[in-house]
Order: structure tokens, then C-alpha cells, then sequence
């Protein structure tokens, strides 16, 4: 069967070298796992640029990490003059217009048209910033994605969704703009700080959760996965595992006009969390308490039983995370996050828990979730964070 | 045959209050044409907007002319506090990325979500503006847009582009971003200015020398149609064909991705005569320019006769367009601005010239092109305009 031939199967097709996406509007895009993408050797990188122009973007720490070996390699593989790298400034409160227009003004000075591509190479910010900004650029320009963390490779990576926080509002602006291809290295992992790759694993342990109890199960074994390698066995089928899961979600979706998504598990509070506690706890942590709460909430209101509620807060634990916020998980904050969800979620809760492990359902009203359940969730985390 | 069965045929499919647009890609819109579309008796505006929250914005001459019609529709139509009317700067200089945010601040502090609709009310200007800052706001929500100039019902209302002017190039940032409804009301455009009633005319006669010579032939015998009055059956016809024939020229290629585009027909030098002549000349006036120059190109290349050049030119001039802009019209800019094209549209020339009235080709290659013709082509507008 031709590459040609795998693609136009609409879905999610895995291959030796990644996945291909074809979603049912039409959309189509390539995610790769790869090994040292930068080794001049590998000629997978230059093979997606296709010789044409490529403006590449990377953080300050990806570039003191990884620079050299970029420019080493473009230098290799693609034809002198036609390639140039650019340092931006990452964290969240570069996630802004003035980022994007920076990153537009430094294209068209490398004299980018509508055939060039921009190449980000990096984790969430970067490729949001850079994603929006080819999303606009001469009304839609190429990109591609080098990953470098494990919530980029997992998550962020394998989606659509560009942008940038605006009007005091996280991703205000933005656009659904598919990388042309979205390339991962899990050796690029062997460099993350272990808080990051905890953070990625909140993200795998959600996806486990709502679909696959196998990988549910592996975590249990293993909740120190990617920390020592990134790409033992263990970590191989971790990887490849949650890309597919979270590719497939979000294949018959990927513009999110149906509301109700089973990814948004650990995304309901977790916003709260993050904003107000002044990003004291990363986005991954934050998830993590957020799917801890969910899952309280969910054995309280009868939809999973006690094992299941206790085998997620207990995973979440063992792998380090945070499973309650005292600051922010109050029942004020926590009640504010459920009306700004409804808000955000076309005036429907949508809250997503578990049923089960590897199986979810959505609370869909605001009126199915009493301010007794709520309250008692967040009790019984403060008395340990287990089951009762 | 119901209006779902109408639409879901592929390309452009016309009915008695207007069109439906599906492209091949998946896209699909709606193209009004009403009458009286601020009679509070008219409830297509009110349908088209579904009952969601809406903010309306609305240049400052058409605020003068038809502001207080579109409140009192408004208002009788939709629920209290459901709406609001915002008016913005209009002019080429205000077609920026700030005019984009200062929409998106109004909207968000009118409390608009995903799924309330942005309406622009106007021209060109307002309808970039707005469906830019559309296509962005919470990653993309619906527009509506309601022409009010001649050149927007027959040719920015029926298309996808939206955009503003940066870093010293026009539409340097934008998004194909399809307005759910475009509406269009001739009896609007009885306030137009003249000098706006011949530029829409501008590409009214763009579309009738590449596809229609029957709609050109009209032109002839009504050299003056909307000058008089807006919606006379000589308008009528006019004004639908014209839609008709944009529209089934953008279906198959919405997004451009095809960049040799007969719709391209005067608009190869024209960016150079608007710029370069400092905005003296209005758009549609810089394409009869280009139009009248690609004509004599055409008759020196032996690609069309002496006899079409000849009615292309004798038209614009009846209609009072300008053929000659000398300040601009020098070999040097019109090198520059054919160098300009070749780049813009991936290194190809695609020079749209007519080869009889109703139907053209394309100079492909810049070296098809040669000085000689160029400068003999220039040498016989000075002559006087017609052909020799």
C-alpha cells in the first residue's frame, strides 16, 4: 500500500514512522516519531521542508540545548540562503499578538512568501506563537512542529489549536492552523526537567483514564516512566499510545464544533487553578488536581465506583503530582470554574469523569453537579486524598 | 427541493433570494440579495443571525446614512441586550492589526462568546476588518457581513478573504475565513458617491471580459447602469451575473491554493499605480488602468485583435474610468510590479489577458513578456487610449 493510499483513509492510519490524520472535513496533516532528528543523517526533517524557503523559531532554552545541532543540520541538508534560526522569548506571559507580530516581522525580513514554511522548534508556547503567526501570515503559510517536550508530543503536537492569551483571557485569539507535519524525537526528552515530564504524564494518565485501561495499567507499573529514559520499551508504547488515542479523539473534532470532548477531562477546574494561583502550579499539575476532584466527584455522584476514584488519585500521587491545591480548591473558586466551563462550553457543563478506568462520561448541567457533591469532593481530598 | 437538498450540491447554486456556496473542500456560505434588508418587516437579517448575541460595527459615513435604520431593526427584531452597535474607523490606514484587536476588546466587552456573531455593516474596509478579528476571536466565530458598496456586493461580499495591511505590504496578515451569510441590498447603494459607482463598475468589467460577453455587451448599451438608479432590471442582471460569475470563479479554489486566477485579470500592475501613486486613484480606477494596459499587452502578443482592445478601452472610458495613470504608468514601475506578481504568486507570472470579450488566458512567464511589448503597450494608452 502507497503513502498515497494511507492517507485518504479518513481516520487515524499508524505506520512504521508515525500517523497519518485525515479528518473528515478534509483536513490532513503527518505526525512522526522519529530518532535524533537533528542528526544530519536523518533526513526526515529536510524531506518535510520540501527545498522550500524555512524561517525556524526556538526558545531560549531549546536553542542552548539543541542550537547548534539545528544549524548544524539545516546546514547540511538544505541549500545555503535558504534557511535562518531565531531565538523567541517562551513562558506564558510571551504568549501574546505582540509575539506573533514579532515572529511575522522576523519572517518577512528573511524574506518568507507564501510557499516558505516556519518551523518552531519546541514546546507549547513556541509552537502556539509561531502556529498563529503562519496561520496569518500571507493568510495561511506552512508550518512544522519539532516537539521537545512530552506534553508537546503527546498533546499539543498532534493537535490544531494555535494562539495566544489576549484580553485577559488565555487563548483569545488563535486559530485552528494543522502543522504540516509535527515531528517527534523522544530523545529530546532525555533533557526535560523531571517537573516536565510529570507534567506530560498528567496529560497520558488523562487520556488513560477516559480510553484505555492497558495504559492505565502500564502507568501503575511504571509511574516513573520517561523520568530515567525516553525510549525504553515502556516509554516507546507510552508514547505511541497516547498520540493515537489523543489523534483519534480529536480526528472527527479537530474544530471542536462538538462541544462535549472527552480530552477536556482535567480541564474544567484546572483553569482556575492555574490563573488563580498566579501559575504557582504548572498546567500538567493543575490537570492533575483538577482529575483527581473529577474523579471524587464522580464516585460521589454514583458514576464510578470507589476503586476507580482511588486508583487515579493514587497513580497521580505515585508520579508526583498534586492532587489538591488548597489555595485555589475552594468551593467559591471551584463553583467560579464550573460557570466559566458552562460559559466557555456553549452554555452545557459538558465536566467529564470517569466511569470506570479507560471509560468516561460528561455531567452535562450545571444543575446535575449539587454544591453538596463539590464540597464533599474536595473534603475527602483535603482529609488524604484517597477514597473513603 | 428543499433548501438542505440545494446546498449540498457542489459549486454555486442560485435561487430566487440569492446563493449557495459549496466548495469542494467542504466550505459552504450563503449569498443574499434582498431589498429593504433595515425594514423591520424584512426578517432575513434576523434569521441569517439566529438568535445569537450579536455586535454589529459599521463605518462612520454608513453609521451617518443608515445607523439609526439598523438600531431600529435591532431592536424590533432581536431580544433586549442581545445587541450592540459599534462604530469603527474606516480608510486603507485603518486597516490594521490594531483595528482587528480594538474589534475583538468591543466584542468581548459586549460579552460575546463562540457562539455570538460579529456583523459588518460596509464596504471593503469594515468587512476585512471584522472578519479578520472574526477569524481569530476564540480561535473563530461567525460573521455576517452586510455590503453597502457596489464593489462589496459584487466582489470582497461573495469571497473568503479577510485581512489588514503590515509591515509595509497590503494584506501582509489575514485568514480565508467564509462569512456564515453575506447580504446584499441594491436599494443601499443609491447614497453611493459616483466615483464609487465606477470602481465597483471596474470589476464588474473584469468579470464580463473573461467570462461573459453578454454581460459586457450590456455594459455598452448601459455604460451608466447604477448611477441612476440602484435596482432597475438592467441593475438586477448585472448585479446577480456579476455574483454569479465571482462566485463560481472562487468555488473550486477558495483558498487560493491554485495562484494563476482569472479573477486576477487588473491586478497585476494596479498594486504599483495605488501605491506607488499614493492612493490618488481609487482601487477599481488602478484596475481599469491595469485592465486597459493587459489589453494592449494581449493585442501586441497576438493573443487577442485589435477590435477587443479596442471595446475594452472605449468602455472604461465611457464609464468615466481612467485607461492612464502617466505619474505611475512608467516602464520602470510596471516592471516592478510585474516582478512583484511573479513573486507573489509562487514565482509564476500568471499575467490575466483577454483573448476575445468573454474570455482569456494567462502570460505565464515573465520572459513572455518582453520590454518591447511592455513599453509599446504603455506608448499606445499615451497615444490616446485606443488601439491603434
Amino acid at each position: 500500500m502507497s503513502s498515497q493510499a494511507l492517507v485518504r483513509v479518513e481516520g487515524v492510519v499508524e505506520d512504521a514512522g508515525g500517523f497519518d490524520l485525515l479528518a473528515p472535513e478534509g483536513t490532513r496533516y503527518r505526525v512522526d516519531v522519529t530518532d535524533a532528528v537533528f542528526d544530519p543523517g536523518n533526513s526526515l526533517l529536510a524531506e518535510r521542508l520540501e527545498g522550500r524557503r524555512v524561517v525556524a523559531f526556538v526558545g531560549p532554552t531549546v536553542h542552548r540545548l539543541y542550537g547548534e545541532r539545528l544549524r548544524a543540520y539545516l546546514d547540511a541538508r538544505l541549500a545555503p540562503g535558504s534557511w535562518s534560526v531565531h531565538v523567541i522569548a517562551t513562558g506564558e506571559r510571551n504568549k501574546t499578538l505582540a509575539s506573533v507580530e514579532q515572529v511575522c516581522a522576523v519572517a518577512k525580513a528573511a524574506g518568507l512568501d507564501r510557499h516558505g514554511v516556519m518551523l518552531a522548534v519546541g514546546g507549547g508556547i513556541v509552537a502556539d506563537v509561531v502556529g498563529f503567526a503562519a496561520s496569518m501570515y500571507a493568510r495561511g503559510i506552512r508550518y512544522i512542529k519539532v516537539n521537545t517536550t512530552l506534553v508537546g508530543q503527546v498533546d499539543v503536537g498532534v493537535g490544531v489549536k494555535t494562539g495566544v492569551n489576549a484580553l485577559h483571557s488565555k487563548n483569545m485569539f488563535g486559530a485552528y492552523h494543522p502543522a504540516h507535519a509535527s515531528l517527534n524525537d523522544p530523545s529530546l526528552l532525555a533533557t526535560l526537567p523531571p517537573r516536565e515530564i510529570r507534567c506530560g504524564l498528567a496529560e497520558i494518565v488523562k487520556m488513560a483514564v477516559i480510553l484505555d485501561g492497558d495504559l492505565f495499567a502500564t502507568l501503575e507499573r511504571h509511574p516513573d516512566a520517561f523520568l530515567h529514559t525516553p525510549n525504553g520499551d515502556v516509554e516507546t508504547y507510552v508514547l505511541r499510545t497516547s498520540m493515537r488515542l489523543m489523534m483519534e479523539e480529536l480526528c472527527p473534532n479537530l474544530r471542536e464544533s462538538e462541544l462535549a470532548r472527552l480530552v477536556d477531562f482535567g480541564h474544567t477546574f484546572s483553569p482556575v487553578v492555574e490563573t488563580a494561583g498566579g501559575h504557582r502550579l504548572e498546567h500538567g499539575e493543575a490537570v492533575a488536581v483538577d482529575m483527581a476532584l473529577s474523579a471524587h466527584i464522580a464516585r460521589l455522584l454514583g458514576l464510578a465506583d470507589a476503586d476507580t476514584c482511588e486508583r487515579i488519585v493514587a497513580l497521580l500521587t505515585r508520579i508526583g503530582l498534586p492532587v489538591l491545591d488548597p489555595a485555589t480548591c475552594t468551593e467559591d473558586l471551584m463553583t467560579q470554574a464550573l460557570q466559566a466551563s458552562w460559559q466557555r462550553r456553549g452554555r452545557k457543563l459538558h465536566l467529564v469523569v470517569p466511569t470506570g478506568i479507560g471509560k468516561a462520561t460528561f455531567v452535562e448541567e450545571l444543575t446535575d453537579l449539587p454544591a453538596e457533591v463539590l464540597r464533599e469532593a474536595l473534603r475527602a481530598l483535603g482529609a488524604g486524598g484517597g477514597a473513603q
